[in-house]
């Protein structure tokens, strides 16, 4: 039947989840290859999802004060090597251009994979006193990662992202700053893309090339892999003082500037797709969804099927972002389509529901079918739709909780990392000897000391010594 | 005097009409230079207006059926060697990525400098059937082309644009969607940025590499010097050709595909300023200003001015983009400030005003001042923004009307290029021969064969033999 073939054509989960999320990504029409290695065309189903994380999040962020600007594409090697933490971060896996039209550049640049260093050479010559601070600015661009080996919306060598680059006049702002965008994008996870997170700092063996601290938030993909979902730092005056980026305070004495970042990608893309998708494809909260109802006739071509069902876009249109499937397919097959895609819900209406005066509501979460009478649609259709986003963040909490761990000592440590997959928590003597120790044998990383400590133990779950903070550990993408 | 100094830091335009402008990008804070020759930083004031122009053309594109993509920054030598007569319009002017990380990249990666290649490249794998025609894709993005000369917004190393690039199964309904692009540009440009443009196709020798035929809109800026605002390419199956775009026609026969790209870029910015712009700075058509109304108190420190302002700027919130300036600068510092970034009304009021229940709100662009009463503040503001609108469309059109001249012979044509600045009409013969001897001797270009022909003589202003097409010769940035 036709209708089984674009399920069968994707791996299950459980068979394989990094081919299932390949077949996904494909089959779901999010992305297609190029030939640049590590570069993907984002096609409209994909761009679609982005396009509404930018707008959901732009808008979080004028609510804050954020100003959004634009930099160039391009760093001068010499500008890149002066935050000296930073060069040797971020050197190594950049892009250069060496060549400009038919002309030998006098130095190379660049592409940017980050521009803490454009910003800080830009608030050098624009702040002068402390009536410009704070500067609040973002920019939405794409950066680039000589990365090695790559997956789509994950790990690519050209990602989109925001980049939040803000100047201060004490610590303490900054820190506040660092923080309040952390709150931020763990908004955003929550209410938008119904993926729960955790919400930690960095060790410092973890945290970002030049940052006095680095804030995370982190979720639990299906697999029990973590993943890194946003990211804000505190640079401290590191950066104003390699760039010497002062101004003039109150009291006419120069003083140097507090500087933050904060940046998310389209690897959230990836991280909807891992936290909610299920064997049939993808699953999108409605919130973000790019399409939120699909309605599919049944029997379209009876009399008064496919007019009924055009009346019905039209009525909906105002309150939902809907479409109509009327194409010459199967209704099996559309229905096989419209879950790949994911879209949140599907009207089924053919001609006995006509009559009827109803319709069949069905939910692609929990295939759930629900008889809806026609008159009261915008408003069960708003509610099933209420429900489904709340339900889909409370399943992916379940899912989190069920897959995070203790452990009290290595033995018990490396015995869950062997036996599962998830998150462990563990105490840590916060001596970077135990995490080196930690990752190079069990292969996982420590993903945040997170801000809800809890005291699950005395000791560090490496040396045996005194512990002073408890860690998520945790396989990442 | 204080408020003196911001209007008097910027040159007259009759004084020096290039320095007029650097001054005002300036001043008006839209951008800043960078450390990378011929980049700039795009400030907050600046962005902002783009992001108006995006939303306002996004939002027409996708009335059309236009879905947005992301395709990737770096085009393989070998891709943009397809299309020969492509090639050999971008490649001396490409940016060339030869090391990724520590090692030299196997094949050269050229920073886009347009992505009519990698569309086409795209397509080849994504189009088989008649049932995936038409594409009609866009993308937001930044390109790069290595210009020597560079001026902000107007020509520079990289710039923001919009690229739509679409495939479609006959040459007529890529003609069709050519020119369907063209009016929407025409739209934004009359509509929203209130500039007045010319539609025409531009001559064999100016059209674009690859393309079958160009059609462009054409500007005249305040100086009498031309601005291509935005160009519509149709490109035949030239592209596809060069790429295999083959689909799978009903009748079961391969066929290649149609192609057509158009882009509108930042330099619009530019085109806003040098149209609208006057001695004491930018003016900015109210429908695409990001603050529309300036609310500036007089007296402010006198009891009930600042609360009563600070409720109006709550009051008018809901119906404009309005902005409160409450800094402790003095009343004619503000006005300044307000003019030089061409925010289309401030309102003045204090305590006086206040008692009689009444404000000044003062135009930008005409600088008069009227009483407006409380009460009716709301309807009369818009009224008056939408006045100022459609008064600056109309200033701009007489200016260019005015400095528009015909020629009959190569003296005529000569002595108005020497003499004035605006656009001439003549008539022409259509050979090349006539085009390139018009174009050396007077430095002017072909700026388009307009759609609205007109029968101004019989003969080419160049060779004396039967005309054929009236053209738009002009100075252009």
């Amino acid at each position: 039947m036709a209708e089984k073939k674009l399920v069968e054509s994707i791996t299950s989960m459980e068979t394989d989840f990094a081919q299932w999320y390949t077949d996904v990504v494909k089959k779901a029409e999010l992305i297609d290859y190029t030939s640049v290695k590590g570069c993907m065309v984002i096609k409209p189903a994909g761009y679609a999802i982005w396009e509404n994380i930018q707008n959901q999040l732009d808008a979080m962020f004028k609510e804050t004060g954020v100003e959004n600007v634009y930099l160039p594409l391009f760093i001068p090697e010499s500008l890149l090597q002066k935050e000296k933490d930073h060069v040797e971060g971020f050197a190594p896996e950049v892009a250069w251009v060496t060549q400009g039209g038919s002309n030998e550049l006098q130095e190379r640049l660049c592409v940017r994979p980050t521009s803490e260093t454009l910003f800080s050479d830009f608030y050098r010559n624009d702040i002068h006193s402390y009536r410009d601070l704070p500067r609040i600015y973002n920019q939405w661009c794409s950066v680039v990662r000589w990365e090695k080996e790559t997956r789509p919306f994950l790990r690519s060598r050209e990602f989109l992202w925001q980049e939040g680059h803000t100047a201060h006049a004490t610590f303490e702002e900054a820190e506040e700053r660092t923080i309040q965008m952390l709150n931020v994008y763990a908004r955003l996870c929550e209410e938008v893309l119904a993926i729960p997170v955790i919400k930690g700092k960095k060790t410092d063996k973890e945290k970002f090339a030049g940052a006095e601290a680095t804030y995370t938030i982190e979720a639990l993909m299906h697999d029990g892999k973590a993943l890194q979902s946003g990211t804000s730092h505190n640079f401290g005056d590191g950066f104003a003082k390699a760039f010497g980026i002062q101004y003039a305070d109150k009291d006419n004495t120069l003083k140097y500037v507090y500087q933050t970042s904060w940046g998310m990608t389209t690897r959230m893309i990836g991280a909807i797709i891992m936290v909610h998708g299920d064997d049939s494809g993808l699953v999108l909260p409605p919130v973000i969804a790019p399409t939120q109802v699909m309605i599919i006739p049944i029997q379209q071509k009876k009399e008064g099927v496919l007019e009924k069902a055009r009346e019905l876009q039209n009525r909906l249109k105002d309150h939902f972002r809907v479409k109509l499937d009327d194409s010459d397919k199967s209704p099996g097959w559309k229905f096989s389509e419209q879950e790949m895609r994911g879209i949140p819900v599907r009207i089924e209406i053919g001609p006995k529901d006509l009559e009827a005066g109803k319709c069949i509501v069905c939910r692609r979460d929990t295939r759930e079918k629900i008889e809806v009478t026609l008159d009261e649609l915008e408003s069960r259709l708003e509610e099933i739709l209420k429900t489904m986003q709340k339900d889909m963040l409370e399943r992916a909490r379940s899912h989190r909780d069920e897959h995070t761990y203790t452990a009290a000592n290595m033995e018990e440590l490396e015995k869950i990392f062997t036996e599962k997959s998830g998150f462990v928590k563990a105490m840590w003597c916060e001596e970077q000897g135990c995490e080196d120790i930690i990752k190079e044998k069990l292969s996982v990383t420590s993903r945040c000391m997170p801000f809800e400590q809890e005291q699950i133990g005395d000791t560090c779950v490496c040396c045996g010594k005194p512990a002073k903070k408890m860690v998520y550990w945790g396989r990442a993408y």
